[in-house]
């Protein structure tokens, strides 16, 4: 069991906690903290152009019910001061930082899209740091993307009241549905709501995600660098990272578990969001 | 909610419940029924060559803490008189045969291996019968098999105290040791056991399972007429059906969740059987 320093947070949702901040290597990263005080901390990796206020409360704030969860800005996204790095190794760097800073000597980590190669990363390279990882919506070094395609075509949806409707769900009544109602979620904090991401966070962010998949990486050396526990999760009709990654990456992990989802996109999490929290506490608790 | 007609079996377990009888169309089944009389049943369907002892305690046990389960012997088995059938089509008339005798017009079905075959044959087939359908260790028609190959093999491993250590575990130290607390298991009902299945059962089953595997259909006609939720599962490094035909199903199929376990074989839901358990009862409670 780890001791946080900070105020223990326990009642406070993803909506409600307020914005903290803490300082690493130079880096003022912004966060909130939700759960009790006590237990492995699950720290929340964010993807492409996300921030804070990007992730689902009904995930989140479910999750924190019988563990610390943690939400933070890497460096130079949202809030939180510094540079985004234009390489997953580099963001993982900062993400061990922030970590490090706030006394955690033990997380599990969810990583998402993006925040999935960061947690691979991190995850290889620190054994003792990491104790379980969960891995969704995203690809292994060297895995298939097709983000600038999809993104142009999202973009072009002029209809779309949001992007991550077309992003993130299937074109089905049900995804659409579960998509709104996602974003309403999503929309629900009115104060203090994080800063959303400018193009000195998506340009170097969308670099680091399309150089790692176009990082040849045949023989999986960072997935085979990761010994702990890992679930890995996603959509089965992921537009951009499709779900194909994920059925490689359980294959190339020595102890994973996969999940696939039905009718879902790169937001599986979000739509099938009860399912997702279900198994993500059977996986932490076993 | 399906009454039964059949006594309660709450408090009763695998090993110690009655062996039932029951008739249909010239059939008498060989069956026990456990948990509560009230809730859709789930129904399971045994692998090649199993009979109802040959199902793990650990998993029938805690699925009927809040649901009714019946394990039977399909015509031929076990206890069970008529002929086994060489084709997975007369299999599932003969388990609809035990379902309907039974007065059951709504279940769910939970088919392992062969008996996954013959719950995609009725699922298919009898829409209004079957409520979510569960897939373990098994083929979609047209599907990879190695049956013969691996059985030659593992009964060639004198060694084994059983064939299933080498059948349905993987080499590593913790699947074989997880393989043995299995079979503890399996035999520990020591009075009533069912009949071991001799070649009049083997060699039938052995012939539908291969023919099931070497009949093209690269349309999916069987289970793209499965419109029930889905539940596919398989071990990593199952030998004899290889997982990538539960990922090939879960692609097949519209409404399809897939999970598949670390470092296992063909007996993935015995060695991972607190996880198998808790994942049947979220997609049946979902």
């Amino acid at each position: 069991m780890t001791e946080f320093n900070a105020t223990a947070r326990k009642g406070a949702t993803l909506e409600t906690a307020p914005t903290l901040y803490i300082e690493g290597s130079g880096v003022r990263f912004a966060y909130r903290q939700l759960g009790p005080s006590t237990g492995t901390p699950l720290i929340l990796l964010q993807h492409f152009s996300g921030n804070i206020d990007a992730w689902d409360p009904a995930v989140v704030n479910a999750l924190a019910a019988d563990r610390p969860v943690i939400a933070f800005d890497n460096a130079g996204v949202g809030r939180s001061t510094g540079q985004t790095p234009d390489n997953v190794a580099a963001m993982a760097r900062d993400a061990v930082t922030f970590i490090e800073s706030l006394g955690l000597s033990k997380v599990d980590l969810l990583g998402y899209s993006l925040g999935g190669c960061v947690a691979q990363q991190i995850a290889a390279e620190h054994g003792p740091l990491v104790r379980k990882v969960i891995l969704v919506g995203t690809a292994p070094q060297g895995g298939e993307e097709h983000l600038l395609a999809v993104l142009q075509e999202a973009f072009s949806d002029t209809d779309a009241p949001d992007v991550r409707l077309p992003l993130f769900f299937t074109k089905s009544s049900a995804s659409q549905a579960a998509g709104r109602a996602f974003l309403k979620r999503a929309y629900a904090r009115k104060e203090d709501r994080d800063t959303e991401s400018v193009s000195a966070v998506t340009d170097p962010q969308a670099k680091a995600l399309i150089t790692w998949c176009a990082t040849p990486d045949p023989e999986h050396s960072i997935l085979s660098a990761i010994s702990q526990p890992a679930l890995v999760v996603s959509g089965s009709r992921d537009t951009m990272l499709p779900a194909s990654n994920a059925y490689a990456m359980f294959n190339a992990m020595s102890d994973a578990q996969l999940l696939l989802y039905p009718d879902s996109g790169h937001g599986a999490l979000f739509q099938h969001h009860a399912l997702f929290v279900n198994h993500v506490r059977t996986f932490l608790d076993a």
